[in-house]
């Protein structure tokens, strides 16, 4: 794999092409090319093999692909900077998603996209599907009703379940601001993180900065700074409010830049350069709003030290699929009932190591087709899963 | 592939081996090696072909693979010969299932099973699904359960669905009497069918084999002679009550097989040998009761000019595999909206037509492995969809 940025644009035939048919396909793991392996794969010698799981039900860990599949759920009401497009729009995402499960962490998966917007419905879903999978990735369903479904189903299944919009961009976000303190010799204690954008990502980055020692964190929504004194938050911005903003800062985004040392683009709303002047002296600066940053690298690296955006394109990608292969796959070879926490840190730090011996401003996470990355997330993980006693 | 017999019986080891981590695979058919392939497959390319099929539904047939999925599912309620073992246990058959579909018709299959047996949640769970798949497989669900599942989701949706149970049975039955009647140079119009078993196969049997134009059928369930007259006959047996036994026959099976022309077992009673001498003269035997057949081949032998029985270690194999991928093929070339009674017809003529020239009594079929009968089977079933007027 090479590491480059593309050269020349892709072209719309490029794209259309490549997903002629669709992107997945489902393969036997072994022939049939005889009677014999009619009679192991299917009758009669099937029925051994289903009879020993009707009488342990822990065999099917071991003879069915279940307990290491991934389904790639959506709803569509939020897929990628296309909004509320529909289930099957969503379709081509979902099977993209199932590709880089497969491309890097060798894990089986199938999207399963629904013709319902409704958070109980699509539990129940999951419930009645629940012998059919192993994990469960949620995929670009709309905010905040992310928050209800992925809590929901969380506890209704015994299995890891993760909304990567906001755990999987938590954790390369997290990653990322390491790779820059380290690159500039700063501590996360001393840093006050500004988010614009308070969705699935803003939200779950803010809470993962929180948890990872970062010195304050303000999030902005369309309405400006969340703080306490703000009439009709909803509940999960009430908790950001309690959580965040702990000088108590009221205003709009210049009024949050003044001072701050990192800021987090992670809405889609453009943001003029010359705020980052009222930022604290050199700042790191993340515009990931995807396709087009918030700030152009180019003008944020007028004032930044650090500047790292999602596009492939420009240095510094900060792209899920560095972690949620890795996230999936240590989840999975633990058997974990559950993704925490610490799980997530863990990804964040793994990603950050691989990167270590070779980071630089332009180079504060492995690159997205790193082979090293998943692995050792993976590992990382799964040794968390044990840590947290969630492991099977 | 090869068209012998298996020589020594599998072993238990051959077949726990076999079925290790599963049978199924999800491969990404085109490789992400670089970023140009990423940039293609996922982010920023993968938006445009998601907003064209928001602009244009039709366009997902085309960019996805849900056109061509066909999803197996079941509830796991009657799971080849052993029951309700429920759905995690039932897992290995329909991922042999998938790994059929596959090998025979080409096909992407997924299974998909299910921890509920309400007819009305498991319709509903395949409605919210919808766009995820092209064509439903129901497998393995009980009776008369499996006869409302089946005609609650063909109402529900606008996309192939076929018990296989039924109707694959049905298919490859009728095509096993054709090919028998070709070898004797004998009529279905003659023909008198004496069917032992009012369970999924045994009615689909019942009602293919009239539509075909068989004299007459006589079906028998665990209490004797289904007829007009019997009490407490559930709607679908009263239904075959008003279709079948035009002569009114009464009792048992040896009552219903004297001067009968053709014995189908599809149930898994034993039945004494001796009764066969009550029939015409060499008379047509299927004992398709798998693994155990109602009547030992050998034994029927010495009363019927032509047996057959389900197992691949006696000649005759009457096996759903030479149906259901060329079914299900044919009906997603087609774009066709159903399956029709005469798609079914259609499949079981062509079935037969692959092996006309190499007939005989030990041959009424072609091989379950041989590859040119999905094939054969896919185009005529196609043509039988536009003939219909259920083709896209």
């Amino acid at each position: 794999m090479t590491d480059q940025a593309t050269t020349a644009p892709v072209t719309d035939a490029e794209i259309f092409t490549g997903h002629e048919g669709g992107k997945l396909s489902v393969a036997a793991t072994r022939p049939i090319s005889d009677p014999r392996d009619l009679a192991i794969a299917y009758t009669p010698g099937v029925a051994k093999v289903s009879r020993a799981i009707a009488e342990d039900a822990a065999q099917a860990k071991r003879y069915t692909w279940a307990d290491r599949l991934v389904v790639v759920v959506s709803d569509g009401t939020a897929v990628l900077g296309l909004g509320d497009i529909g289930a099957s729009a969503s379709l081509p995402v979902m099977e993209g998603k199932s590709v880089l499960f497969k491309t890097f962490g060798g894990l089986d998966s199938i999207p399963l996209v629904l013709d319902t917007t409704d958070v109980d419905e699509i539990v129940e879903t999951l419930v009645r599907l629940r012998p059919s999978y192993g994990a469960v990735n949620l995929e670009d369903v709309s905010a905040p009703r992310c928050f209800e479904l992925e809590d929901k189903l969380k506890a209704a299944l015994d299995c890891p379940v993760m909304h990567d919009d906001q755990h999987g961009t938590a954790i390369v976000t997290l990653a990322a601001l390491r790779g820059a303190n380290l690159v500039l010799d700063r501590a996360i204690a001393d840093q006050r993180v500004v988010i614009s954008g308070a969705g699935a990502a803003g939200v779950a980055c803010a809470k993962i900065l929180i948890e990872a020692g970062v010195g304050d964190v303000t999030v902005l929504d369309s309405r400006g700074i969340i703080h306490s004194g703000r009439d009709g938050l909803n509940p999960i911005k009430q908790e950001l409010a309690s959580r965040t903003n702990s000088s108590g800062l009221t205003g709009g985004l210049a009024d949050a830049l003044k001072g701050a040392d990192v800021f987090l683009g992670l809405s889609s709303s453009k943001v003029d350069p010359e705020l980052l002047a009222g930022m604290a002296d050199a700042p790191i600066v993340f515009a990931l709003s995807n396709p087009d940053p918030e700030i152009h690298p180019a003008d944020a690296a007028r004032y930044a030290a650090i500047v790292a955006t999602g596009r492939s394109d420009f240095p510094n990608q900060i792209n899920n699929v560095l972690a949620f292969p890795g996230v999936f796959r240590g989840a999975l070879d633990a058997g974990a009932r559950a993704i925490t926490e610490n799980m997530k840190l863990a990804a964040a730090d793994a990603i950050v190591a691989v990167a270590t011996d070779d980071l630089g401003p332009d180079r504060i996470v492995p690159s997205a087709l790193d082979p090293r990355v998943a692995p050792e997330v993976a590992a990382a993980v799964a040794k968390a899963a044990v840590a947290d006693g969630v492991a099977g």
